[in-house]
């Protein structure tokens, strides 16, 4: 059975709250409930975390490698300067798929340089939480038909 | 009903035959199959065009602009460096999608600076086929319901 | 008697209809309109032509270089990326006058940098429609009485 | 009645004296005068000013912005270093047309950047002593209809 | 009454003992005390909060973010690395005054680029401990009398 | 008795006048009126100038550098660009305080490199006309106890 | 037999009249028939196209890849801009050997990167028509014995 | 007796499992095993932390700035962009060596820039588990003689 | 008779006092007269004149521009910032010699850019008040002599 | 008769042994062979030269520049360094032609930027040893004809 | 048995003598007995030159690569410029231990790159004369060991 | 007695040979006997080396640093690459007095970056043969009397 970690990265429990006309107006527990229902009827299995603390969201990579068969991940602010969050990822060695609300590369330049993407399969930005609907979709495909034809 | 525009750049057309390593061997007739059945069981209608010509991909937006709700483009070679292009999409006021078959975040670093992707709702690089799939997802959930929540 | 090519760049066909709070409401035939009107009370030839084809631009500037005794041209989004443009305007020898509807050094810095200015006498932004009639009285002044005073 | 302040810049005094080549045998007297015969045949009035202080010139730009409806400035050296003329044209909130004896964007890089173009309405470079005449109708358009359409 | 969060980042446990040339000789025990008996003097409420962890200083950010009505940060080594510190304030929309002890803007170059500065209605550095005692005076004002005139 | 200088640079004069939305509507008369209020109450003397000349500010710095004991300057536009301002203000070694009605440090790029800024104590920004009574606090501790501890 | 197909780019219809201190005064014409002599003289077949238009380029690529042996190519002003155009290169999997008349490393900078060189075995440039001519031989070279030794 | 804090940053738990073909397969349990052994021949006392939160290393380094006489100190991910940290070993003044199992000097670009070791007495890298061993003499030579003459 | 133009820009006036460690303590009343004994010595005739406006020292530029037969300016700091300047030295087509007292190559990199330095024959730098009499010497041998051989 | 130098740089000794896979496993006598052969059969003489030393290819180059007539050079590591040995080159006045076995412009990013090619007629790269005989049919052709047509 | 060639760069031989503070004050002559003296505690056999020349060193870099099994090399001033050096280095294919006396990271920030780098095992700085003693012990061991675990 | 090192770097030996038009017509031996006879009626003694070899630049300052008092160099290529050579004139810690012909400031830009510069008292460049005049008297001044007042 597919087995896939979601990780919310620093900020994002105070979704919905938080700059809703750039992040949208559902909360973090909204968002996972979307998740667990989508994943439910796709007869896949998620374990989700969030975390302000990058070295959290390590220790977590490192403690779900072996039952994890590919991590979702939204590094939020991390995802501009972690080189560890990034070298934590390639090290378990687990189909990675980077997820952003908004279009990161129509913003502030800054926000356009992901030092986690290298570490990645794939990102998927700008179309808010069914952004993660979407990754859902695609590492399902990527855990049951390997490397997408 | 959902009218998408697929637009493929340059050198699309011979997609399974070069470097299979980076971009899969599936061919461009393959994928636009795909994606024909995939809009057929969706209710949505598409049009696809290929065209090695930057001027070419414009006068297609420009054509098409009223027929469309959504574009689905893969820029290609000329995601790197052309504004024309860019601001053809801007310019017609539709929701855009941009599409690429691998990680352009992960390759060499030129191809890490997007000129289009500014133009656009969201992006999605890295699933191969699979990314005008998702694309194809996320374009109808536009179209029908406005700015995914 | 003057005779003068006047290009439009690409997406300028669009005008009117696109982002009309930067490029003014007035279409590309109504500016087209006012030209041939002020060139026939200044007792000048136009040739007009537009494209979204950076090679098009380039053959035209070709095929009309012995009829022309100037170039004013709108280079659009090819003005900030285009050396093959640049290079077709620098090669015909003839006095070339930018145009830009908007202010071009008030916008995005990428819009600031002209690959193509350095091959003209001049240039002339910010004054929307009205920025055209300006190269035209220029053009006339170069042509019957050689470089302005 | 249409009232312009027409300010000249840092050496421009000796204009006729110096490189010609590059600036035009024209003497600033000759060209305050060919401004001053066609404002009159245009039915608008001129005050012009010529110094080579940065501090004076903002001084100009203060006590002027009542009685002016729009400046010609040729910021000349300050073009290109000058942040607080920028902040001067800025603040008296008319609209300002930059004006340039040659073509600074095929000159030396350093000249290619102005910190003064985006605090006006519009630019014109290359015409030499013609540059102004320009500036004049696009000024008495502005003034007498708004914007430009 | 005026409740206002006080934030201290990382190292700043070891003040006084630490570089006393850069950073002066009192410890962090008697900058909170003498903040403590300004505060009493000007009717004003702090929580006060030193932490090494960059998440555990998001986490109280979230935390206090009903209870506080203004934020004064020292985010020390963080200012020029933690994007996601900067979402953290921005997230929370309460006014945020950055606290610098030394001269930032006069010390290395890394150090004159601040990444949480622009989510700040104000930044004061340069006055070592006083430095936190002219931010109270700012965060009061703001408080009481909404932004400074 | 403490003796501060008071400075204000370019465009300062329009105070209140000028894009009130960035810089208060406060003229410069209320500001000065607020200091010297503040400065009597204080038992502080103040002299105060306003110049649009970036010479004319140094020749103050000069001649007034034996009798102020600090000084308190706005260096406005000349902030980003005046090595000359910046050497005039190390050369007559009094503590100095830089001030800014916005922050500086949140606006366009070129605004955030202060030239000035490092011949100085400290910087305040962002806090309008209350940024000169927080630095008049700063600079009276200073004189009266050397540097703040 | 050796099959080599000839590629001219941008403006080099123009040869002869095109700047001549730069580019020789050999027409295009004269280029070909040299071509065509020294084939025949090798035993070599050619084919020979040219055109001002980026797609048009990679079109003939495309069309000519299970013909052609080889390619040369003379890029012009697409050399330093198109990616597209080295993409095509690079998916025909065919030696190329990139040629210019004049030494584009002796030139102006931005003519000194080139896009397409990391898509060819060699480079050869500096001798005008010449270059062409070594390139043949060194074509021919690759093909009938492999990489050279 | 010497006394030396060993530092492993994030990541380094994983030793052996991740990415052998840079860093070995050795474990981190085997270096700190090997490093016990040496240290006990040498007569050293070692203390040695793993911690993948960069708030945790420098809790620790804090806490045992007084009983350890020199640091080693593998900084990992964090090597590039912690000025938190790097201000952390520099606030203890000890003597800091920093380690790396991989030569980070031929690797990927970013890599080479160490934010770290501006703080620290020396450097080695490129000797996998070894470089631990080459530092334990050096930070024992350090202790025992003073800086190496 | 050889007539020298001698200029001293900003913050000149202050020598002796300022920063000994860097400009020596020698007076500008003390190298003028140095300037005036040596002139008299070898039959050169002097004027001198300081000004901390960059506007008056274009005005002297102007003004002295037929008396004199060659300047020797020490630019202070509009050496790195003015074109205004460099455009009147120019404009006066005068043979200039640049002098610094300090060695401006081994200083703060923004001194070591000269924006004066080309409108110049050769400059002289580090050798305190003796630059200036290293440069009388320049300048009469090329007065008397034309360019050195 | 035509006479000619050719240099071989740094380390080319090693030719054959050293990273075959870049360099091909000809060595350098077996080069230097070829090229006495082919020189013999077109009536050209040769003295041929390899030198680690920058100093001794200078020396070199001064020392036979009234013998030769054409220079073909391979400066090998110094290509990307020496201003010195670009300044030999330019000094001498001759015809130069440099010479790269592999192409430098698909390699690493600092073996693209060539400091001496500026001082050449032309490049050639990529070729391997036939590179060099390349080199000596256009020098020839350079020699007896002048300039290629 | 092992055999290591120890080259020192240019300016080396003025050790001791040269800027003590940063280099010790130890001369090249007690450096090379330590080495002597431990490279026969441990069984090693030692060739050590010194030389200002760039060529020298890559001369003997060649002439021994076949005596010696390892290299340890301090490349003083070349470290950050020789391409030909780095390049000897890896033309003979031994394992390279580059090491520096002083913290090369903590200083000017043109000694922070290494070209010379990429072409070794590892690097060890800022131990003084004990850098090579511990290179001693990494050359050992890699030696006879083969590359460490 | 002042005993003054003149060292000519590489391609000096050709001067007035070499691009008349930037260095002059005067050689290499001229320059010298004009020093040498200058120095004479100084009352100064001189040594002169000229070399194009970077090492052997390195051994003459080495070997003449207890005999000279001052060194005047001209180091032409070297000047803006060569480390090595700065290196060895900071290690002698005589007054070292930088040399150019041309105005190196107004020529390439990769001219006006020196390295050496750094590590001499002043710099003097412009006036052709007569900069090492200037240099000498500005050499025995320092001799005798200590840095220049």
């Amino acid at each position: 059975m597919s087995r896939i970690l979601v990780l919310h990265g620093p900020n994002l429990n105070l979704l919905g709250d938080r700059e809703p006309q750039l992040y949208g107006d559902t909360s973090l527990e909204e968002i996972d409930h979307m998740l667990e229902e989508e994943a439910a009827s796709l007869g896949v299995k998620l374990r989700i975390e969030q975390s302000n603390h990058e070295g959290e969201l390590i220790d977590v990579i490192h403690r779900e490698r072996t039952w994890a068969k590919a991590i979702i991940i939204n590094p939020a602010g991390y995802t501009h300067t972690s080189v560890a969050l990034a070298d934590a990822l390639r090290a378990v060695r687990l189909p990675v798929i980077e997820v952003h609300l908004s279009n990161i590369h129509a913003r502030e330049p800054f926000r356009d340089q992901s030092v986690t993407a290298s570490a990645c399969v794939g990102q998927i930005s700008g179309f808010r939480a069914y952004s993660y609907i979407l990754a859902l979709y695609a590492a399902k495909q990527i855990i049951e038909q390997g490397p997408t034809p």
